[in-house]
């Protein structure tokens, strides 16, 4: 990774907003490297410039065209945007699948906008550790408005997704049914719903029955209340949903909402970095004792419990 | 949770496989119950006497009728069976919504079946967990079989379902498309490909496409090459694909498989035990100092690896 003045060097050319060095630091982020630590010390003091907001849903409803149209809404403000994709990857291979992620294209060339897809890869805690450091680099960089997006469908991602500032549900007419929503958590992460492709049948009876739903949760008087829009991204018709993300924004500056958010985020945060540094001691102190306790495990001649025991034992 | 001879009185009703005993242990489990340890010593030698096979697919493939059909084939054969249904849990109310489980009731007078659902409560580590140790209470209820029935969204769940020692991943015709199962990691994790619905339009198509993904990937010689097989559950046509699992059953036993598979299974069991032991010392040494640090990191005065590093210190 190079000496440390080159690890200066990175720094401060992404605080200059140079695209290939915010990616560098967010390469870095992905791949574990040595020098994240410092990386995150000299960034600390840059958290929190940034407004996180998460998009989620199911595949289909038009995740990636509702990200593109909202980098557009921003941009024609004048800000700058950072945009973090979530990929689901295969446990095994490492590898992730773009795909439609193409939409974003036309911002390709736009120096305001950040692009960045990342990959879960599998780990426990990977994500709630990588996701809070990329948006730290997007924010040094200057992007005052970091969208994340993840596909709705693990509990990982959803999770991911309801760490942002803002959490944007987005659905799909005739895709929103309840129970599916219910099971993946996503009804208890949104800040706002959005039926996307409203201009087909069917969105009124999706935002009828979101609205349904929430009106059924048990609702906490000093919480916000989600708010249920409706969009047309391929037409760029996201007047609605920004509207409702401005509200949200202006709800968390009152009354510390966003003080709280952001040390859940920041405890998320710590704790995965916490785990990921106990798989690592497992691995550099005691290499092969796992395999000798799973071994033992697996035999039956020896219960998990005890075995857990005796690991924890040698690398603490 | 009683004294030492109460809990010996459960494991031993469990032993003579009385529904009621193995319904307590298993909830034992799930409750992250102070006897659980005691349990898992005193099962360990029953580690390996249930054939364990895992089920995945996404929603509508006919996981819950496939699984029924299964279960009905193996009572035939005078197998006593055991089932755990997983269920992808909000990660903030911890309620499980069952709903198509009902198409496994036929099997609810059985008394040579178990069937439990168990919900993955949104805990980091949680299912890698609590699975094997439902698997180690109804093998010790003298269950040759026991069947892990998992939606194939999340990357946990799949997860799950991979460390089985014979993983069935589902699919319906028109629904298999290529770059969806591989996004789920579905590829990488599934012994056989079992196409359901097969007297519907598609279903040689679904057959023929799986078939060229899996000539795509790399192949190691000497592993398992993925079967392909058709059914139809809702007729309780299942006959090739228990086929299939016989065959992959026949491979696992030859060369020392079945072994390097239930190793990997008790290495996840212990690591995600390590980490819940981790999470429970920050709670239980360290109440407070986690608030204290995330309110540091969230304000930007300390950055997240000195935290973790503080964190650490105080629970090792």
């Amino acid at each position: 990774m190079g000496a440390e003045s080159d690890r200066d060097e990175w720094i401060a050319r992404a605080q200059r907003g140079e695209a290939r060095a915010v990616a560098r630091l967010i390469s870095w982020i992905e791949d574990g490297s040595p020098s994240v630590p410092y990386v995150m010390e000299r960034l600390a003091a840059t958290t929190g410039l940034a407004q996180v907001i998460g998009l989620t849903g199911a595949p289909g409803v038009g995740k990636s065209t509702t990200t593109s149209a909202l980098i557009s809404a921003y941009r024609a403000r004048g800000t700058r945007v950072g945009v973090i994709a979530v990929d689901p990857t295969s446990p095994f291979s490492g590898g992730a699948l773009l795909g439609d992620r193409v939409r974003m294209q036309e911002h390709a060339t736009d120096d305001g906008v950040f692009i960045r897809s990342m990959a879960s890869r599998g780990h426990l805690g990977g994500l709630a550790a990588t996701t809070p450091q990329a948006v730290r680099v997007l924010a040094a960089a200057g992007c005052t408005v970091v969208l994340i997006e993840t596909v709705g469908v693990g509990q990982s991602e959803v999770e991911v997704a309801g760490t942002a500032d803002t959490t944007v549900v987005l659905l799909a007419p005739g895709m929103g049914d309840g129970i599916q929503a219910a099971k993946a958590g996503i009804l208890e992460v949104g800040d706002i719903f959005c039926v996307n492709k409203a201009d087909r049948d069917g969105a009124d009876n999706t935002v009828r029955e979101v609205r349904h739903m929430i009106s059924l949760a048990e609702h906490d008087p000093y919480a916000w209340e989600p708010s249920v829009v409706k969009s047309v991204a391929s037409k760029a018709d996201v007047g609605d949903l920004l509207a409702a993300i401005d509200a949200h924004q202006a709800w968390l500056l009152a009354d510390g909402h966003l003080q709280q958010r952001r040390e859940r985020r920041a405890a998320e945060e710590i704790t995965a970095l916490a785990i990921a540094r106990v798989r690592q001691r497992v691995r550099d102190v005691a290499p092969g004792l796992l395999a000798t306790l799973a071994a033992e495990v697996a035999a039956g001649t020896k219960d998990p419990y005890s075995a857990t025991d005796l690991l924890l034992d040698q690398i603490t």
